[in-house]
């Protein structure tokens, strides 16, 4: 069968069939800096940690120092496999079923995009050997996991030497139903938080010497619950607030707690910032009159790409391609994204279809991935030939 | 030591040496039933599943059948131990320290007690074979267990044989710092529930897609814990509501959870009923539109023994015998008389200081055990010479 595989499928086989769980990259990054360097990229190994990352850069001609920069961004590692048993086909014994499907751990999310990525790169730089610009590779091996030394820990790198980089397009599976029929241009930001509230414990049959934590807290989590937040924008749905753990109790039914432990998260809008979250928590925490302690954890800021050269490249080479409209989108998780919007980049995360990801028996249309190199092809003309 | 014993206290320390901790009574019943039948009482063994009971009854004259009945009412059984290496004498070594405190599990709850009410009757017996109306004793080895099989399981069989029980004298420690200063007058009812509230799992990235039970319930128990239940009245605080347990939430913090369980408990006055309670939590609930189940848990209703010849002639007695007057109350957990009130009885419980009792180093001023014995031979004096 590997006879007939396109150059995309092929490199997507060879990815697919290295056991790269998170964060361990099985020789994944080595066989696409080989590749990227046989073009004509400078590549550079960052292990960070015990994470292994990579970025690697061509600039179209010795003249062209400040012309624009193209980044494509990804991960190697995948999720765990979940029970083997539950699997069709085993997770890292990639094929092509009799449906056509690419099957496998990181067919959709991202080691399909990867192939497509570096085939393109090669097909394009082959064409346009002398293009604009820069075209550049940022890839990671923990995105999976707690994402500190992987594109979080390359970006500050970058930042410290004064990288510039103008689009940036990740690979992450942005497609619902049909290839290329979504884009994220944007992610909300993600603010978590935990908060004790303290009473004082006692017993059920002498309340007036205890001090009820959960009857403290409880008008507070309601008003918090209800409260509009922002309006969002024409980008971002409106910030929302969810409860998502909460803890009082000693298990004993005649025992007033002594403390109520809430842990809640925001996904917030570019209309709203962290400083004025954490402000208006506290205020509504402080209108109730509870003794209480917050423990806030950022998870990622929002960020946003505007309509502008990167988004319609992308957008009309999907046209082109598909012969379909994408919708730009900022709905859904966290990505690595939002590490490198930092840097002033306009980011936009392209790849297949999403259906699949984290799930037993992960899988990809085999001929979306030869659409999507052309698509990520007719970008990089657009953008820099 | 044990020849300068007084009667009370020889009783006592035969009852305290036996570890009858619950629902053990090793021999303490065939103890006081052996006395009880010496001085004229009908005995009668009710072994209850596990449980060692005992009813006895002594009345005063062939012609005195329709007489009033005062009933004295006890367990022979304690509560655990806890770590012997913790205790200054050990448990069941009974014995009277160099403060003159009788020291042992059970001391002050309620052996003493047990000994006090034996070596009364004894005496009034003696001095008035004739009396009016008729002696009981209603004795149980559960009531610091599950007190199923006990005084309930006892109350339901003299129901049954429509045993008339007039007064009943429980042998509870009520006393809070000098013997006698506090008998209790009644228990508030105590009425429990596990609430569920339905919600739907979901990914708080996609709270449109979830429904989060936290969020629901939150206003709804805010109401529920500044609802004001009843006044309570000249006998009873007002009826208190405490959510004891509150639980929701996957673990994860990034799941909205599926569904919210709390426990709470009512502590209640007679000026509400279950029914009452019942209803209006049901309507709280559903004014703020929730899905959820109730499991309701009724451990007992409240009862009252208002001024009346009992407490009167307790009152008295506590008078004549330690010069103080008596604070009758309702406050604390509850006690088996809410089992022997619903035979339409006059229950008061009056025992010595409860300081120490379920703790570590039990222990009860001996001398406090024969004032106790007096208390309750002046009763009888009163209610039955």
């Amino acid at each position: 069968m590997t006879a007939t595989l396109t150059p995309t499928l092929e490199l997507a086989f060879d990815l697919i069939r290295r056991p790269s769980v998170t964060p361990v990259d099985e020789g994944c990054q080595e066989l696409m800096m080989r590749r990227l360097a046989a073009c004509g990229f400078e590549v550079e190994h960052m292990r960070i940690e015990e994470v292994e990352n990579f970025w690697a850069k061509r600039s179209g001609g010795a003249s062209e120092t400040n012309g624009p920069v193209l980044c494509f961004a990804g991960h190697t590692d995948v999720v765990p496999t979940g029970p083997l048993d539950a699997w069709q086909y085993q997770p890292f014994d990639v094929r092509i079923d009799e449906d056509g499907m690419l099957c496998g751990r990181g067919a959709a999310d991202m080691k399909g995009s990867l192939a497509s990525m570096v085939i393109a790169v090669e097909r394009f730089v082959a064409d346009h050997p002398n293009h604009k610009g820069a075209i550049a590779f940022l890839i990671t091996s923990d995105e999976e996991g707690p994402a500190q030394h992987g594109t979080k820990a390359v970006v500050e790198r970058l930042r410290e030497r004064n990288e510039r980089l103008d689009w940036c397009i990740v690979g992450e599976p942005s497609s619902t139903t049909l290839l290329g029929d979504v884009v994220k241009n944007g992610r909300r930001g993600s603010l978590g938080c935990t908060l004790t509230v303290y009473g004082k414990q006692g017993h059920v049959a002498y309340p007036h010497l205890a001090k009820n934590p959960i009857h403290l807290a409880a008008p507070a989590l309601a008003e918090l619950a209800a409260e509009h937040w922002d309006h969002g924008n024409d980008y971002f749905p409106p910030t929302s607030f969810q409860v998502s753990n909460l803890n009082a109790g000693t298990g004993a039914t005649n025992v007033i707690p002594g403390e109520l432990k809430a842990v809640f998260n925001f996904r917030f809008s570019t209309e709203s910032t962290v400083e004025e979250l954490q402000q208006r928590v506290t205020t509504i925490l402080d209108k109730h009159g509870l003794d209480y302690h917050l423990e806030w954890a950022l998870s990622g800021l929002p960020f946003l790409t505007q309509p502008g050269e990167l988004l319609d490249a992308v957008a009309a080479s999907i046209k082109s391609v598909t012969g379909r409209a994408t919708t730009p989108s900022t709905s859904g998780g966290t990505s690595d994204g939002r590490f490198i919007a930092t840097l002033g980049t306009q980011v936009v995360e392209l790849g297949p279809v999403n259906a699949t990801i984290h799930q037993i028996n992960e899988r990809v249309l085999a001929s979306d991935l030869d659409l999507l190199t052309e698509v990520y092809y007719q970008t990089m003309v657009k953008l820099l030939a």
